[in-house]
């Protein structure tokens, strides 16, 4: 299967025989018949209706699952921060995450502090284009909270771009106080825009940060010592109560402690509209990884941090409860060598960020085989609610006629050894190196078209389009 | 379409074209091919998949809704109670319940004070085989928990009987006390058996019936006083407790207080296997109702009680944030002349129960039109959630290659008005009398055989077949 | 200071000088003068009042405390218990409680099943009077709630015998059901008496103690394992709830658990007139006693059972907090030779019960000196809240102007060793065996009359009277 | 009585005879000797200690109460406020204290942005000295936390100024940031400054004060709408987080939401040392109030604002329960001619301030008179723990050997009507015009003085000492 084009869809039939098909809310033993880069049909195996297909492609995925393909709702490709940039680009990126199993990223285009919206988005929209693996999207990060870009948002969220992120942290960078918080929450209560909080009480912990290094605390474990648990539960309320005061939906980026999943349940008991998302690092790594020797540490610096390992239990619950509903990357990452280490000697010189944009899928299928969460849910807190979230149901996160074929063929068997000598990630370390996993992506299509077949890249830079989004679809 | 054996599926083709498929995951414009009495498959409206399939009987669902046939988890046919019957038996209530787009019944069989469990659910066999419109299945009632039913349960289970309900209430007759719940609770921890409670503390209730009668309350309002919000918040925490230290998974029926639906979402919140189910009648009517004059309120005389409005708004809250994850109506209907009427002059003589069957999916339909739920929410609650639950998953509960086509037309715009009048259960009132909706079951299909069409009844007793169940599948 | 007629209080002055004295809500440095057996005043010390004082006998307290002699609302002397009797009866019991510087006990009458209450009244002051060397007050065990003793509560009421216990637990022997507990609860509304509850789920219970023997787990350690902290929790709550249905106030005795301090915290916040009681050896003791080898963990059995050792810190938190009142001793001890080996190779037959109304006011002392609670928290809840609780006060629980002068002048510094061989409690072991304590009792005052003078015990049998009690007067 | 230097206590005898002595802790018929201006003595009446005091002046007390004098922690004499300054300076304001039978009054002296605390305490001390009617202390605004004020604090708690109060209210005036607010608190925890916060979230309220004035709601109305429940519940959430995180105790002031007392309940809850006070206007008035035509709301215009009358049950509940421990008045009284009118047309220009400082007593014993708390509590929350939270126990709160014999005697049977045409404070209104209490002030000794005899004023401005303080006692 070759295309000299490689935005625009594969127009022949594929058909992926013999899978079992799971989604968020099905597991069926069906056939999938793929037209024009879409899902066309489904068929129960050995139906007469099933056994009438053909195709150009057919995929044989007999001992597979044939799951959609991930929807990572958080990374951050080419992030300037702390003076560098985040290692991967978007081909870089992108391609990665075709490799694990992702067929969709929404990254977050910057606003500076005085400039617009337009421009940060019009930057970001040209690191992109033509770059990308795989379909990619934008939130925007709100740096600046003014008359004019709430003007703006209401723009953006015309233009697919349906979601912003302010942070509680970060004084002096990306920081909003809460009354222009409240601001963005009222615009976007008007408007449909989703806040996206980065919920962490910045400006006590800019307090702690500094009496550390006063007392000559500068190792990177003291990042997650400063960064306090009630700090994060503190500003995680604070959001939420906000939110309440604007009629505002609310998701909450990144959540790692368990006193501030108790705080997104407390709300969600109320009935409020508040969401909340976890990634991989705060399920699967703990500040033990933090305190890892000479200074090994940096390299599990980011914030929210890392958390002591019994806060994985509660995250566990929250993603099987539904008090959190997403599991998305964050990913962001530096190079150990040159980048990490302009920290040595005072941790919150630290470029904030990890790396795992490649191994989100595999590591929550780890959880299902560990017992975490079951198959559906992992395609769930994966695929589908990532889509609805921020308004890219049904086109993408789930395998129904209609949906785009973005479909991964899923070998639950095998195993594999993740390790920065082996990933595709541009960064010189992984944060589960040496770590086993069951289980691993075979073959990924993305509208159609074979990316990853049998574990050979096929894809290319430039088929992945950029993908406007509708408002929020997770509160119908 | 005709058939001489009602046992047996259509073996024709069927076609539903133009509708909107909505399941409890996803609303997608797809046509739904029936082969076989199962969902072969489904295709994009408009693909060249679905604009090849030919069936002997094509449906137009333009502007419809298509929808799984809706399961109701907790019915009570012929019922003995208070020295009556419930006044729908099996082919009276199944009729009535395709009639309102239900296609399956769980049943409750009984087992008597001092029999085996064999002997009530042989007698239960007997009363539906040959009679019912849809299928069914059973729940067994355990009035005599003992050594003997203890190992009955094992041999329920391995035939498909895999429910059990208990009940805190009801002293001499049903009633058991808090070591049989106990025990019975570890008996289904082991062979997978779900118990299903009816939590109202009946020895305090008891008492303060004998006391209201002394003071002379005899009237129906009284029988909604007696049985306290507290006392059904009470039974239901000590369900949890026992349940915990059983280690088993508990289903609580008919939850209508908002301090009982508190119990079971903190349960929840502590990532405790706790599922709550409601009925129509506490979303819909209240001790308003209970209160009417001429002796009226004693057709809304159930257990649990009705509430006062003020409850409604955390039921509907509870299903929307799923610390309720079932509709079902615990149709046990008696009709006014002659059997409500024994409670004259004493309210604890009126034979407790509603019907409802005929009405759930309607009212149900309605709560979206209002607001309150979504039309997937809709699907889920009804269909979905309950079949997954008792373990009819994927025969039941959804639209998807291979499931039975259980499957309802709906029109979503047709005013209706409900009354005793017009509908089919073999009851003298109606609950709702004169209440108008929005929308209409249409069309219904019973493993791919039209029941109801357009209209008019095209089913037959004995169609509806016994269907045994696996066990809890919520819990995957 | 001599007297012929020890049940009438001396005649002289007495006067304490140079102490502190140390009330539930002051610490003060002042004289105290007793007159006719009363505290007649307090003045500064060296103010011109208190220099003017003379007296028959002067106690020179300087360095000392001078606090109220406790009141231990929780004792069982003689109490026949599973084929046996608490090893105290209320001579020796009361030398002991004298000598622990407790100058009241409420003791506990018991009803005999079929019996009348006031049978069982006379028997117990038939077995108090004459004998007692402080005084003391009877609550009375319901064991049988019908509609004679129901009225029967009135009487004793106006008698002074204004609280009731009932059991939750014991089966077959104290055990009340729900519609009794709520009968005599309701009862206890109107007349003002207080229901005490012992709140454990017995009938669960026992069915866990029949599947640990059947399985062998025949040792001490499995009472503890069997009684599990759902199962008190589970009891405590659902007291609370028919407490509000009956519209009265709760006092739940030996609160063992966390999670049962949690339901009595809840209802607190809710504004509930709900009271918890704990007792030292939850305080001191733990599950490993239980677990102690050669059957000496049968020492430790009492009922609630002692919890693991993380329960401590609820308890003491609850204390601070005032989710808990009082601390009583539920003294009843038992032999280890002759009585507690009745449990040999059975649990379940192990008299429940242990001895400790010798060590109450020094093990809270201890919690003092450790931190746990302050000097004038120690007296309220040792002295002023029990006498409060069951209507005692002012005349006891507090020095002040008019009370009776039982009071105990305490070296704070002084260390003592608890053991058998040296308590004067008659019961062949100490469940604190070895253990060091910071603070002793010195001398002590029954109505003015010195009944331990300087470590010498001055008392005698029959000083101690009866004294009937008001209601509750904690809630005023 | 008459004395010619009123800064010395008299040095006669007084002895007060025949009342109900009431204090947090005990109701005793006691009479009351007092030497060299402090309490020497209690005895029972009818003691032959007590008949044998002589004195020259005796004051009968039958019929009546005798109480601690009242302690107000919470006044703002001559506070500049919005470009004006409250109305009663420390001459009438005390004055009317006493009157109202307060005989201590804790001062906010006031840090200016950029100046040193030294320059604030000064000055109040300046405002203060030689024109008081009764004892004063102060507590310090720290309206420029930096590390010179930091180290300021320190001085000041050696000099018993002991508490500093913050804002997380009014930006640009006295508002800290929660950097500040941390390094407060932690110099608090060292030094032993008990940290007062006035907890609403400024920032967000400006957004909304702006929003509604664009909107033209400018009437004093408003004031209470945009000042909203949530944001003084997130307020007080966050204080209570940073007071965690700084290892220090947190006292709130003028606690007037539902949702702020719950904020506090479930920190105590967790054994956490955060206390709240309220004031009358919050137990008494209502929003109703601020809706009173003709600009007359503005009479009630204060900070935290007043709120709907279903708060006020949670109020009382929290006082009760000791989740809410002290009523203060927050007297800050601005006339309604020419100061409250400030804010015609715009509210966010009213002064905010009530006058209260000479009715918190008699409008606590009404709520004695109407059931809402114990007369014990009465004494507790207005006179015992304000004393013990600020340092002041034993001298003030109290009656007991040993303590500054400041004391009210109360004639709870009298009726009176308050009126600004009766009151003594120096505003043109009274917030509770019109309204009749029962019960009222009858004679005040203030360090043994008589300053009010009989109704009849017999004080004089300088008799009032500042009075240093002690740390929080209230903790031990």
């Amino acid at each position: 299967m070759t295309t000299t084009d490689a935005s625009r869809p594969t127009t022949g039939r594929v058909l992926i025989r013999g899978g079992l098909v799971i989604t968020a809310a099905e597991e069926t033993r069906a056939d999938v018949l793929i037209e024009d880069g879409k899902v066309a049909a489904l068929a129960a195996q050995g139906s007469s209706a099933a056994d009438s297909w053909t195709a150009e492609r057919v995929i044989d995925a007999t001992g597979r699952y044939v799951i959609p393909g991930g929807v990572d709702a958080h990374t951050h490709m080419e992030l300037p921060f702390g003076g560098t940039f985040a290692s991967d680009d978007f081909e870089t990126g992108t391609r990665a995450a075709a490799w694990g199993g992702t067929t969709t990223i929404v990254d977050f285009a910057v606003q500076s502090r005085g400039g617009a919206l337009r421009e940060g988005l019009d930057a970001w929209h040209a690191k992109a284009e033509g770059r990308c693996a795989v379909d990619y999207a934008f939130h925007m990060i709100l740096s600046d909270v003014n008359e004019s870009s709430l003007k703006e948002m209401d723009l953006l969220v015309d233009e697919g771009v349906t979601s912003f992120k302010l942070f509680m942290a970060y004084p002096g960078v990306f920081y909003s106080d809460d009354g222009q918080v409240l601001r963005a929450m009222q615009r976007g209560a008007a408007n449909g825009g989703l806040v996206m909080m980065h919920a962490e009480n910045g400006i006590a912990i800019d307090v702690l940060v500094e009496q550390a290094l006063a007392r000559g605390e500068s190792d990177p474990r003291h990042h997650g010592e400063v960064r306090k648990v009630l700090l994060e539960a503190e500003a995680t309320h604070r959001a939420i109560q906000l939110a309440r005061v604007a009629g505002a939906p609310l998701y909450v980026v990144h959540v790692s402690a368990e006193e501030a999943v108790a705080e997104i349940a407390a709300a969600r008991d109320k009935g409020l509209p508040v969401f909340g998302e976890t990634c991989p690092q705060y399920l699967f790594l703990s500040t033990d990884n933090l305190a890892e020797p000479d200074f090994e540490g940096a390299k599990y610096v980011c914030s929210t941090p890392l958390r002591p390992r019994e806060h994985q239990a509660a995250l566990w619950r929250g993603l099987r409860g539904n008090d959190l509903q997403v599991v998305s990357t964050d990913h962001c990452p530096f190079c150990f060598a040159g980048q990490k280490e302009l920290g040595r000697g005072d941790f919150s010189k630290i470029p904030n960020g990890l790396p795992g944009v490649e191994n989100r899928m595999d590591l929550l299928h780890q959880a299902v085989v560990d017992g975490h969460i079951s198959r559906r849910r992992w395609i769930e807190i994966a695929c589908a609610t990532p889509a609805r979230m921020f308004g890219l149901y049904p086109k993408k996160g789930t395998i129904a006629p209609g949906a785009d074929a973005d479909i991964v063929v899923y070998d639950p068997h095998t195993a594999q050894v993740l390790s920065a000598r082996t990933h595709h990630m541009n960064v010189d370390y992984s944060a589960y190196e040496g770590r086993t996993l069951t289980g691993q992506v075979e073959t990924v299509l993305s509208r159609g078209r074979v990316v990853l077949d049998g574990r050979q890249y096929t894809g290319s830079a430039g088929h992945g389009r950029f993908t406007p989004r509708s408002t929020c679809q997770y509160l119908d």
